[in-house]
């Protein structure tokens, strides 16, 4: 499982601040945590600085967190302007989080993708909006790989993001997901399927049940990639657990030597 | 989903001597802790007490339970004159845990099943011994369905049971078991599949994330039905948020009662 660490994002309170102070002390703290619990991308949100600022801000949080951690980045941002000028200074192959259906987005980052050679988180919504249904998750997500793959993006540079949406607001929509990632799987096994956990149990009570069994659910049905939190120890002793149950932790040896760190020991 | 509570086994270091002493406030204490956990069924097992005994051992255990919770019982012997002896006692519809395809235990056991109006679960193993692959769960599994549905066994009282190995031994077990579960639920949609938990993760340090997670990657394949310990909160929360996001608890209307009744206050 590639994991992406989703704690430096400005929509969190105590990120907002940090951000717009430049307070590289509490970044790089974010950073090191997140490598040291085994991210493999480290996801960085400036967008709470606003439009204008936005680039600057997400230059300095790429630049930040790869003088400590040697680690890529997702460029998280709504923004291509901040996405373009993130590049510019990102060392490696980082990934852009994200691209949409929406066309006038997806022509002016598409040549950015090409150009940077840049894995592409692809949110499964277009310009008529979210997917209610999981047939409405496969149509736009086979629409978004034809277009990327023609593009010229190889098929192992897409992961293709479902979009979970909380179950609180649809009991299908976690169900929904599910099922789109297995015909993603299905059709094209070369893409990555990824989602971003903790949206699911938004509007409910005691999430981390909801967040855990989300991740394990979509592990079963086929899943690469998770935007998360990998400094919560429980969540990560249930991903070792499922890698392991579904073969892919040959003699259970990460599980084992998890155990042995003493990664193991929540309740 | 169906929870048949596992703790009344007599191969449990603190129920074998309950059942050899015929401790009846052990039992019963065993019995409503389940029941009030949530448990459809409670598993009775009082094979440790020799061939001889056991008959009478099981009757006690079955009229024991049945005295104190308005529960039916799964009658867990690999013997069928106690299988046998506790049909005549029990009350109401059992299930008779367990038969396999190993021809003289599934001839002296089928006509019990008919008469009694039982469930049965049946256990994907032969005369050939255990399954290897996920093919040959496949194989002995339908063999079985159509010795059973051709003996006159309703298929809604079948409850096939893949045979959860511990992946310490193959870590290809767990994979295995998951492909079975879709199978047989693919093919015969009215059945029910169940899974005995704990096996699984025999062998290995930190067992309780290995469980809960086979327990959310089996009901993402179909599962119907567990024998496990329902009074182990943190694995009963991990259900109710499973059942959640598979799209079976309607408004998340069981998950939010949980919440309130403090039942998903653990870690």
């Amino acid at each position: 499982m590639l994991i992406i660490g989703e704690r430096i994002n400005s929509t969190r309170k105590t990120v907002a601040p940090a951000v717009k102070e430049r307070n590289t002390a509490f970044i790089e703290d974010e950073a090191r945590k997140q490598g040291e619990a085994g991210a493999h991308y480290i996801d960085c949100n400036g967008a709470t600085v606003g439009r204008e600022e936005e680039p600057e801000a997400l230059c300095w949080l790429v630049q930040t967190v790869q003088a400590c951690v040697n680690l890529p980045i997702s460029l998280d941002s709504p923004n291509p302007d901040a996405i373009e000028a993130a590049l510019k200074v990102h060392r490696g192959a980082p990934i852009i989080n994200s691209i949409t259906g929406e066309r006038e987005k997806l022509e002016r980052l598409l040549p950015l993708v090409r150009q940077y050679g840049a894995k592409v988180i692809a949110l499964c919504m277009d310009d008529e909006g979210m997917p209610k249904t999981g047939e409405d998750r496969i149509r736009i997500g086979l629409r978004l790989i034809d277009r990327l793959l023609s593009a010229g993006v190889p098929e192992e540079d897409v992961i293709l993001d479902p979009l979970l949406l909380p179950i609180s607001v649809d009991s299908q929509h976690g169900i929904s997901v599910l099922q789109a990632i297995a015909e993603f799987k299905r059709r094209c096994p070369n893409l990555k399927v990824s989602i971003g956990l903790t949206n699911v149990s938004y509007g409910l009570p005691e999430r981390r049940w909801l967040n855990r069994a989300t991740l394990i659910l979509a592990m079963g049905a086929g899943l690469d990639a998770v935007i998360c939190d990998p400094t919560d120890r429980d969540l990560m002793a249930m991903l070792l657990a499922a890698e392991a149950l579904l073969g892919k932790d040959e003699f259970c040896a990460r599980y084992l030597a998890a155990a042995r760190a003493g990664l193991l020991s929540g309740a």
